[in-house]
């Protein structure tokens, strides 16, 4: 069966973009993408839209987007796994596409979390814990992987430190990235000064809500070779869940949903750990960064905070990570993240990073977490 | 490349189900496809959530619908396309197993529309419509098809007899089906004398919010024939989309999705209307059904209220729609309307409608509408 490929890219700037309405948005990183493939929006014949609805005033959002983006009367189809909507967008339009249903898909993640109150938006992000026996109970969402973190450091003596060189880390890159929401850099001392979310995060051990849109367009090994001699080859998918209670977890100190689907995208597309010379992980909050090193698979479970601390996931260590700022300093506009990992995998692939290139990114790779762990996507990437 | 087929239903009762959660609504349906599969859930791969997220207090739907199933760690997504939902989610499993990804999915209908109290449910649902442009002025969902019912009226002669007739019927095979929200007949008489809405839309006009789940189970035709003796080929997909705004629509008096979503379906699955033994449409409104009947081609346009006036989409007509009782007699719990046509489709075609049964059935479509029509999933069934 035919190969699956990216063939064009766009990027919109992250952050509170109150001077577009959620199309808007999408409009600038899909012109950009069509740009990026040198296509005209004809030849697109599917579109999956990656948002989570519940942001937005707007209802149906595929609508209102279809519409502005000029693609009725396309085929098109909105996919919802909480943070991980961009990675289970990507994943689906693959599907459409190896199926032969589809010829050349756009993924579009397109979202806004602005546009609610605060009030609301901490409401509805305390309900992607589970309402019946847990979230009931007060816990926020940051209180989730607050837990995680706290055992961590228990079991393994991860120290507040090492989480936040991970803040450093992404700071740095995003610094360096022209649509992160933060684009200074931060110190050691700045991170642990920062007040209080839940123990033992702080404030720059979160991610922060934020508007933003990306597009992929992907299409047939045919059509791709015909469109682009640059095409990036999504080779590998893996996807897995796990219980949404914490209470249920058989562990706290790893996400079973990421072992699971790093181990189901290795397998499909033929490499290990080692062969990763590129990866965009979920950093939600710091700990997540922590947990991705291990459950993927560049360091031994427990040794992810003296991976950080030991500038491995830096450029010109053993495996570059979140070199684009991550969520961390990108700003994690929910829908759209899975989204904008592929975008940033697929730069370094093609050797467009500019001052963050990691040097013979030939294989890289895409670990995408929904919700505090229930779902999670890791996608590998090869040049060739 | 492989078939696809439905290889297991289960359906649970439509109404105001506030004796169970929306994952103990799957757990109903889902039990009961496997039961009908006769199959252990082991062997599923994956599930889709068809449901539209905004409607629940429990955010990340996804999560707490596997893990109640038991279904964790496979991989799952959800898909929402407004009330065109669970069509989708039926499209997209079968890209997963046409794809050779996955082999066995389930497609999970959940849907909840009665825990918000009325004021949210009616502000969420105005938003369907386009929020920038449209609804701002206030029109109400109703509304937006009431404009679609009195331009029919005006263009065709179209009679609110005609509407009623449609609302007559399927009440009365909804008196036939034990999992209807409402299971009496009603007469033209009690339609027109009932309480107006959106004018020329009166209470029987309309169709209403229920809670309830469906389940299909599908599989690659290998799989399939190794399950089943009884299994239905899904062997036509079309899907489309129009603008959302009925301000930039070409017409009001079809919808054009429609239009294209069957002429896809059709050309895929190699038949034409007259092939359609039975078939089961998206009757939101009752103007829905009669603009489903000409989109479809069951009739020539503009001759859709003298097809129900004469009885051609009852049973022993030239097509009969909706002898489940359709959305309207059924209720319309939203994210699940299209799994739970695919089930009655699958019924049909097997020969297991009971007193309902359309003799020599061996050809099915089901057409979903999402939103005011701004898209349509039409899908064409066959018995061999």
């Amino acid at each position: 069966m035919t190969r699956v490929g990216i063939v064009g890219i766009g990027h919109g700037r992250f952050g509170r973009r109150s001077d577009a309405t959620v199309q808007e948005l999408a409009f600038e990183a899909f012109r950009d993408a069509l740009a990026d493939a040198a296509i005209d929006r004809q030849e697109i014949d599917a579109a999956v839209i990656a948002a989570v609805p519940e942001y937005h005033k707007q209802r149906s959002l595929t609508g209102v987007i279809m519409e502005y983006l000029g693609l009725n009367p396309r085929s098109a189809w909105l996919t919802e796994d909480a943070c991980a909507s961009g990675s289970a967008a990507v994943r689906t339009a693959w599907m459409a596409i190896r199926s032969g249903l589809h010829d050349v898909v756009a993924v579009i993640g397109a979202q806004k979390m602005t546009e609610l109150s605060t009030p609301e938006i901490l409401a509805l992000m305390g309900r992607v814990g589970e309402v019946q026996w847990e979230s009931i109970f007060g816990t926020t969402f940051p209180g989730y992987y607050a837990m995680l973190a706290r055992r961590h450091m228990h079991d393994y003596g991860t120290t507040k430190e090492q989480l936040a060189a991970v803040a450093v880390k992404n700071h740095y890159y995003g610094a360096r990235n022209k649509n992160a929401m933060f684009q200074k850099e931060i110190t050691i001392q700045k991170a642990l000064s920062s007040p209080p979310v839940a123990s033992p995060f702080q404030v720059f051990d979160c991610c922060a809500n934020a508007d933003g849109a990306a597009v992929v367009i992907m299409a047939s090994e045919e059509r791709a070779r015909k469109i682009s001699d640059k095409t990036i080859w999504l080779d590998g998918l893996g996807s897995a869940t796990t219980s949404m209670s914490l209470l249920r977890r058989p562990t706290l100190v790893s996400l079973p949903s990421a072992v699971e689907a790093a181990r189901q995208a290795y397998k499909m597309a033929g490499v290990g750990p080692d062969d990763i010379k590129v990866a965009d992980v979920h950093d939600c909050f710091t700990i997540a960064e922590i947990l991705a090193y291990e459950d993927l698979g560049f360091c031994e479970h427990g040794q992810g905070g003296k991976f950080i601390e030991e500038r491995q996931s830096y450029i010109g260590g053993k495996h570059p990570v979140n070199v684009d700022g991550g969520l961390k300093a990108k700003g994690h506009p929910i829908g759209t993240t899975g989204v904008s990992m592929t975008t940033e995998i697929v730069k370094q692939l093609r050797g467009q990073a500019g001052e963050r290139q990691v040097e013979g990114a030939d294989v890289g790779l895409t670990h995408n977490v929904g919700g505090n762990g229930q779902y999670c996507f890791v996608h590998v990437f090869k040049k060739e």
